[in-house]
Order: structure tokens, then C-alpha cells, then sequence
């Protein structure tokens, strides 16, 4: 083993590890990593959020992390030196999360992250993922974006669809419940207006991507299929049938009145084959949960393969599947590491064998 | 690109196909790749059937494969020189298919096949597995078991478990009807048995492993988990709750006589989460269906993750898995190779990307 192997052996033994971000995610992973016997090293949060000084432990509700949240990413990063550094901070590779990336890719640490646009970032023509990639193979680490969608919308469908010899569609439908996020989110999905107002809405608003968009691309990625032209999103209202109480909102959404609504995302693809995936997040009715499910059809449109998730805790599967992914990330060539292109997710033993 | 390169490039791209077993599920690989414009050079049939010498077109039901199946395997081989053999068989790794393995792997062919064995020959301490992989490096040529318990008794539910952090067991339960198959399927199920006859069977009955027993340790290995003991297998009746009409019986099986039985493999692993898997085989009653479901639970046995594919049709998926997996069979290093092995199933399109 000569001194390079020696070190990377070491970091996949026991990588140092910190956390760019302490939202519910931040934590839960933190926590986690921490039950895990991972070798935290520290956390990072916004220069003056409230957080900033913090007893890490005391956050996460754990014992034995005596160190406080730290504002000052850069120094941080310098004191701490770790191996990877997981970030969870936001969705989109805006300028504010690039600058998060290059801090710490310049520190010489990897970067794995729940933002859904590092899913596939060169899904659109954002500028900030080329420098991002050049700046990562500069630095020699490697930026990976991953969660559940890795699982749950590109990776088990793509060895799904190894199971079909004639493939003609791929339709994803998944259900979120409004309910189990805030106020912001019910405003954002429109709870309680009404189908007028929900029109006006759809005419007027800028949106950006779904969070949906990026998965499409990887998926195709990792199915071995070209894009034809770019993902179309089509976006329908879900009305309530019945009065419906919505805990985000704190209020009963009306009979006619938006539980939320439905986006739809479709990507062709030269292969000819049709990738789509519908994200329905409602206020939920009694008895109503998550679910993740899949349609494969072949070539003429015949139903062929149907897999579905049923009660998923997409908290759990999110960070569990970011977890199982940092040894694969720190094994991957420099640069920006699309899923498509790691090794087989697994599972990651936290015991050793015996 | 050398000349090693340009082979293997050739190879890739059109390898020399030839299926050794032209049952019904030789016939339909056989069908499929002709559909995708592979390149069949030869069929092989055990000498003196009644397909020895016939035509491979009229046998698949297919135009333009107007060679005649071929008895002499080994004389066959040699004037067809395919990269690759389709071995579709038999189950198990006895002394008649190791002889068929080794023919062709001295031939200088890769073989890909649905035995369901080799899909972890070293599951048990079987001397032909080390025999096979020794003669398959000694030729530098690639053995591989695969087929629809690839995707679905091993890597879609690796790629699941990937999701999870903190595994305390994995419980797959399958059910297939014994009306697909046909009366000898029907006799060995112990279709219109009584509940005597069937305690009766059991005790005497010496029984070769279940068709799912290899593919608990493949589906350990894939999770990299290390077995803990060996593959325990309990056997429970199935009874009718009603008279149930079986079409490969074509009789009546009357209310309380046994529909078909039950097997259950356990294995434990080292790191202490429980494999299982419970294949159900039993006449149908109406609207009955085919099934893979699993479920995965936590350290402390609550339940985390729940997948199901229903409707599976078990023919489509065994032929469309073993045909994706061929490039992978072609790249992987010589020896034995199991599927947990290769890289991630994924699709193959027969089309051209423009």
C-alpha cells in the first residue's frame, strides 16, 4: 500500500466529515452519522443565523458533539480539514449555493448535497455547473448530488427497466402531503385558492424547475438514452372533493376550493422512449400517503413492469440513501459525479462483520 | 484502439450469439434477439431430440434463421465461433450441465445462463463451481447466471436497501401459478394432495435446494453482507378453501386438499440483518396474480421500506434481463462472475441514438 492508498484507506475507514447546513436535514443526517460512529468534525451553518455558535450536540440532541456551529465556512473548513462535507442548504445551483460548493471544493473537500438541481446539473445550461466541475477537477474532489430521488426516481427504475427488452415508456407518479411541511410550502402549492385564482397564478408565475426536472435527465442517463429536446412541465390543480383540514395551513380547505396541484414533467428521448414523472403534492384526506410508483410500457404502449413504494418516509430514505453514498463519492474521479455514473447504491453496514 | 480493443469493440457491438437449449425459453431469447437484429450463429439441442436438424427459423416461429439447430455441440461451437452462448438448460450445477458449461467454455465462448445455480454457485460447497471458474480463467472467457431473479430477488432490492441506514431484515415473498407450467410442475407442488400425503412427502422427500436458495446469498453479496451459517428452507402446505379448477391438473383439486406448498429460505448475516424469502407456488384461485413484494425493517423490526411489482409476467423479465446483461458478461473479467459482480442492470436499446 503505498502512501496515497494508505490515505485513502483511512478516509474510507473513517472519513472526517462535516455539515454545511443544520435545517432538519443537517440534523438528521448529523444525528445519524453521530449514532454511526462517524468521525464528525463540524458544522457549518449562515453567518449570524441563530444557530451560529451553537453546541452542535445540544441541536441535534445528541451527546458527546461539544463543539459550536461555526459561521465562518472558510476558516472552518480550514481548522476542521475534512474528507467530505455534506451540504444541505437549498435546491438550485443559484449564485449563493455556488459560492457554498467553491468554498468548500477550494478547502479540498468532497461535496455530497441534497440539492436537487446537483442531481443532474447539467440538465440545463447553468453556467455554474461547468465552472463547478472545472473548479472540483482543479481541487481534485469529487461533487455529487443525491437523496432520495437517486433511489426512488433514477436508480431502481433504471435496473427496473433492465428487466424490459423493448422499452416504449417510463411514467413516474409520486404523492407528497402539504401537511408535513409549513405554511410556506401550502402557500406555494396553493392550498385554499380558488380554481380562478389558481389560473391567474399558473398565467403569471415565473417558476423555476420542478424539483422533478433534474431526475428526468438522470434517469435517462442512467437508462443509457439520449435527450430529444428538453423536459416539458405541465401543471394541473387538484380540488378538494370534500372539506378538508389542512394542519400547515391551520384552517379547513373548502369543497372546490386547490388542495395543491400536480406537476408533470416529460422528457423524449432519441431512443424513442418517453420518460415523465407526475409530482402531486396535496393536503391529504384521511387514510391518504406517500407513494412512489412506476409504469413501464413497451413500444406499442402495452403495460409491461410495475413497481411500487408504498408508505415511504422520505426523511428516512433521504438521508439513509445520503449516507450509503459518501463511500462511493469519495471514490469517484474529481469533478461533478452525476448518480448514473457511482456504482450500484447500497446498503452500508454500520457493524463490522464478525 | 489495439487489436485487443478493436475485438472487443467488434464484440460489443455485434457479438456472435448462440443459444444451447432451445426449450421455450431459448426459443423466446432466440425470437427477441432476432427481433433486434443480433447476430444468431448457432442453435444447439442435445443430440438425437427431436429439434436435432431442424430449421432455427421454423423452431422460433421467426423469418431468416434458415440454419438447422445443431446436436454435435461441440463440433458446432467450433464451426460457429460465437462470442457468446445462451445456456438455457437446466437448474442446477450437476454433472450434465457442467459438461455442457465446460464444452462450450473450451470452445474460447463466454456463457450467460438462466440456470438458477449458477446465479451463486458458491452458495453451496459445490466442486464443479471451482472447477467451472478454474476452466473459465484458463480460457479467459466469462461465466454468468442471471434472469428475472437478477433484477428482482437481488438488485432491485439491493438498490432498496441502499436506502436505508440502519438494516435489521429483508423479507421478499414471490408467488407464481403452478397453471403456467404444466402437470410435471403440478406432481412436484403436490397440486390435490391431502394434508397426510403432504406431511408424508416431506418427511421422505430428499430435495434438491429451492430455486431461490442461491439467490439469498447473491442478494447478501450485493448488500455486502457476509453469510452467517447457510440457507435454511421450511416448507408450509398451501390448502384450497374451496374447490379450485388447476388447468395443468385438468381436474378439480376439492376444498381442503393442498393447491400447492409454500418455501421459505432464512439466511442470517454476520452483521446481524435477516434475509428471507418465501416463494409461494399453488394452483390460482380468480383474480389471483403474480407477485414480488418485500419488505424491509429496521434493527428494532419496525418496518421501514415496502416494494411490490405486481402483474409480473416472469417469462418477459427472465429473457429481457438475460439479454441486457450480455455487454455486461462480455466486459466482466474471466471466471465466474456473479451478477452482484456486474455493473447496475440496466436497459439496452436495439435502437440506434440519432
Amino acid at each position: 500500500m503505498n502512501s496515497t492508498e494508505e490515505h485513502m484507506s483511512r478516509i474510507e475507514n473513517s472519513p472526517r466529515i462535516a455539515i454545511y447546513g443544520l435545517g432538519a436535514m443537517g440534523l438528521e443526517i448529523l444525528r445519524i452519522l453521530h449514532g454511526r460512529g462517524a468521525n464528525i468534525v463540524a458544522g457549518i451553518v449562515r453567518p449570524g443565523s441563530d444557530k451560529d455558535g451553537q453546541d452542535l450536540g445540544r441541536l441535534a440532541g445528541v451527546a458527546g458533539l461539544a463543539f459550536p456551529a461555526r459561521g465562518d465556512a472558510e476558516q472552518a473548513l480550514r481548522e476542521a480539514a475534512p474528507d467530505m462535507v455534506v451540504v444541505t442548504v437549498s435546491t438550485y445551483l443559484d449564485d449563493v449555493q455556488y459560492e457554498i460548493f467553491s468554498t468548500v471544493v477550494k478547502s479540498g473537500a468532497n461535496v455530497i448535497t441534497l440539492a436537487e438541481e446537483m442531481l443532474y446539473p447539467f440538465a440545463t445550461d447553468n453556467p455554474r455547473a461547468r465552472d463547478l466541475d472545472a473548479l472540483a477537477k482543479r481541487h481534485q474532489v469529487t461533487v455529487t448530488g443525491t437523496g432520495h430521488q437517486d433511489a426512488y426516481w433514477v436508480n431502481l427504475i433504471s435496473v427496473l427497466a433492465g428487466s424490459s427488452h423493448d422499452l416504449g415508456s417510463v411514467t413516474g407518479r409520486l404523492s407528497w402531503n402539504v401537511d408535513d411541511f409549513g405554511p410556506a410550502l401550502a402557500e406555494q402549492q396553493r392550498v385554499n385558492a380558488t380554481a380562478e385564482e389558481f389560473a391567474e397564478w399558473q398565467t403569471a408565475a415565473e417558476r423555476p424547475p420542478t424539483f422533478t426536472y433534474y431526475s428526468l435527465y438522470a434517469l435517462a442517463a442512467a437508462i443509457g438514452l439520449t435527450p430529444h429536446g428538453t423536459v416539458e412541465t405541465t401543471t394541473e390543480p387538484v380540488i378538494a372533493l370534500g372539506d378538508t383540514h389542512s394542519a400547515a395551513l391551520g384552517a379547513t380547505v373548502p369543497q372546490g376550493r386547490l388542495l395543491g396541484y400536480t406537476d408533470t414533467d416529460i422528457l423524449h428521448t432519441a431512443e424513442g422512449v418517453t420518460l415523465s414523472i407526475s409530482s402531486q403534492g396535496t393536503v391529504y384526506g384521511e387514510g391518504e400517503r406517500d407513494y412512489n410508483e412506476w409504469h413501464l410500457a413497451d413500444a406499442s404502449g402495452a403495460p409491461t413492469l410495475h413497481l411500487r413504494n408504498s408508505d415511504l418516509n422520505t426523511a428516512h430514505t433521504t438521508c439513509a440513501t445520503l449516507i450509503n453514498r459518501i463511500p462511493d463519492v469519495i471514490d469517484a474521479r474529481p469533478g461533478i459525479v452525476t448518480v448514473d455514473q457511482l456504482p450500484q447504491l447500497r446498503y452500508r453496514s454500520a457493524h463490522r462483520s464478525v
